[in-house]
């Protein structure tokens, strides 16, 4: 009958494939409109298939409009069914293996082998065995309130910033704040260098970015003077990428010029817990909640798969943020947000940050300590002892493309500062190097291999 | 000393109280530029705090640039440091409490209480274990390899959608899809009715909406008229809200369509496993794969709460889409989407969503026989037996803004489908009732509750 084949043992049901053979007869045209059909029982059958099944594969066809049955009347093609076979898709062309990576310098990885997975899983289970039946429906856009108010009482006791849980909203990570919270203007003022990610963030949402550069300390405020801004993105607590902490007259300054200019700052604090020589850098929030909204983020204090970060809005922008929130992804999962509330609450995370600040920290004494073995006095570090980067000047070098190829060919990934310029050629002579998540003996692994990439 | 006065009680570590102390009176002006501060041993005498404590505290304002120290001179504060005291925060409108709700007739709702929460805290504390520690970093924007395929395996058993695993991309939910998606062009064409949701991602996007509308068998293709539109937005299994099937010669229609313009149609399959008079129907991604974008979620089969979803993107979108996503939010996080993975491996997806059919089957014969029996025969029922609510028409009625705020004040949520309207007017008579989440006498207590909002 027709050339109908069908698969006895295939999980799809038998009358979904006689559906599925019978309406590309249809829309092929082979089956013309008008064309009756054979009756369910004279198909059973032919087929010798029950007649339930043709019945269920008829319906199916009837439902859809595949076919037009009437009481008493033969079982007929509907018209204006034929469609031409779509065309074969496109194939993407496999990318080239990349080499095998032998160190990795990559910039803000945290060393998730350090993290207390069997702890984070027994409060996971623990918050999701008490979570309310309710909380797994929908719990809105701003986050749980037993989360905002545990991060409300950490600001506090680990940095002196003082804010309300009701202004804190939970994010999913710091992409996701500075994304929705870019759409709001049409330019921004961003440091220079700074993040490419976030470039790629602004570039995508259609925004007109306007650089200030950077010097040793941060920002060069002197330099603020664009038109048609609507925010300042800073990252006062430890510059990305060079590492240096904005001075106080700067900082008052760049709050001076935000309310000048009605701009909002949008402050960054990506990694202000690893600070190496003191406790962590005041933010920029603290002079003035309702002119900076405050970005953090868990990614590289606890581990990046968590998805949870925070921002701190000025009241007036709450109620647009809960509308734009719910409009791009609705909410956060609640379980890991409770979870994460029991870390902060019995004081695990405090404990967590003050092992890691000590590693850290002594990962960073072995990358100086090794860079000056390997690469003589000729090299310098810049900004403040902390985070889980260093950027490096070479004086005379000059790393450009074909010098990250290079490496990558040695099995060797980082990135230059260049990379995060937006004006081209002022920092050609400075790489980046993660350290945070390599162990000692990678970093000097890395940074010999890294020593053969350089001229002899 | 200056009024300094320090809570020695506080979880906040003194020497950033007196930091931050000592920092306001900087800003405010009560300590001058250029003045001299005591040393740090006469600090600690006069407030009676271990030396460390001032250093500690001196140390902090120095690394930030509110004071200045050199070798054998005191230290003095910096210059250009006043600040005006920020403007007190703008206080939020406290909105007025809403009416307790006695019965919620909203949309969209699965009920989350048959969900078996055991077995999948179960999985998902298994799957959480057994993960790659490599996980816990970043997993890449396009989701986990073993849902993806997981998720082929069910659309094929499930529906015949014939879709490889690299083609599957994972969500946050739909909503995240769509708003991803729809960001790609300047005007859509939508159904009228629509999703009020889809409406407000769009019109947060800037993007212009040509309305089409919509009869008994869902988008009239006849009038499929617009130029300029990227896209087309359709609900083919069971339109949302009125609820048809598209018939199969509109499908060929819409693809026809497609093809020749060059436009994308974007498939919202948001509940077709609840049909109740048949297998689900087949989606319209099957007729052409590489014009079709098929947009799928697992908040109303499984829970709200877990975010995830997915899309099935033609191959030529896939690029574009990771980076979108990388620079959107960046990833799912791997947890339950591994733990999703389990739960469609081992079929207790096939067995819940069976299990829930029967259930929500139920509920709407409930739901048509209460109405039957509460307003007799003057109302009918619109689209396919299928989903998780139900518009009915009642002729003669004109359900506005009123209607609605007089049902929230007897505690009865409900929507009209003029509110998910673009041109308003030609479907006043219609109301929504979302049934999936309510028991029976849920169901009757809420229709008893509406029969009162009725003239009488």
């Amino acid at each position: 009958m027709w050339g109908i084949a069908l698969q006895r043992h295939s999980e799809v049901a038998l009358a979904r494939q006689l559906y599925q053979i019978l309406r590309e007869k249809m829309t092929d045209g082979q089956l013309r409109p008008g064309e009756a059909l054979p009756s369910t029982r004279e198909l059973a059958k032919q087929l010798a298939l029950s007649r339930n099944t043709i019945c269920e594969a008829y319906e199916m066809l009837a439902a859809e409009g595949y076919i037009i049955s009437s009481q008493g009347a033969k079982t007929r093609v509907a018209d204006g069914l034929q469609l031409e076979k779509a065309a074969p898709a496109f194939t993407e062309n496999t990318p080239p293996a990349a080499p095998a990576i032998a160190a990795d310098f990559q910039t803000g990885r945290p060393d998730i082998r350090q993290f207390p997975r069997h702890l984070w899983l027994q409060l996971l289970r623990k918050a999701t065995n008490e979570l309310s039946p309710q909380l797994w429906g929908y719990s809105g856009p701003a986050g749980l309130p037993v989360l905002r108010r545990e991060i409300s009482a950490w600001l506090y006791r680990s940095r002196g910033l003082a804010a309300e849980p009701q202004d804190i909203f939970i994010t999913a990570g710091a992409t996701q704040g500075l994304k929705l919270l870019a759409g709001e203007g049409q330019a921004m003022i961003l440091e220079d260098p700074c993040h490419s990610g976030l470039r790629q963030v602004l570039q995508n949402r259609g925004i007109s970015i306007y650089p200030v550069p950077v010097d040793r300390q941060g920002l060069q405020t002197g330099n603020l003077n664009r038109n048609g801004a609507c925010a300042v993105y800073v990252t006062p607590s430890h510059q990305f990428p060079l590492g240096g902490i904005l001075p106080a007259s700067r900082r008052a300054e760049l709050v001076r010029y935000a309310r000048e200019n009605g701009l909002y700052l949008l402050e960054d604090d990506y990694d202000s817990e690893f600070r190496y020589a003191g406790p962590p850098v005041a933010p920029l929030y603290s002079l003035d909640p309702q002119q900076v909204i405050y970005i953090g983020t868990f990614s590289k204090i606890l581990f990046p798969a968590l998805r949870i970060g925070y921002v701190i809005l000025p009241r007036r922008l709450q109620a647009r943020w809960r509308h734009l929130r719910t409009y791009a992804d609705v909410q956060n999962p609640p379980f890991a947000q409770a979870a994460l509330a029991e870390f902060l609450q019995n004081r695990k995370l405090d404990r967590h940050i003050q092992n890691m600040r000590r590693l850290y920290g002594h990962r960073r004494h072995i990358l100086l300590q090794t860079l000056t073995a390997m690469f003589g006095p000729g090299w310098s570090a810049w900004g403040d002892t902390a985070g889980l980067h260093l950027a490096v000047e070479f004086p005379g070098m000059r790393f450009d493309d074909m010098f990250v190829r290079h490496c990558q060919s040695k099995g060797l990934r980082l990135a230059t500062v260049e990379t995060h310029c937006l004006r081209k050629g002022e920092h050609r002579d400075k790489l980046l190097l993660g350290y945070g998540h390599l162990e000692p003996a990678e970093i000097k692994q890395g940074l010999a291999l890294l020593r053969t990439a350089f001229p002899a």
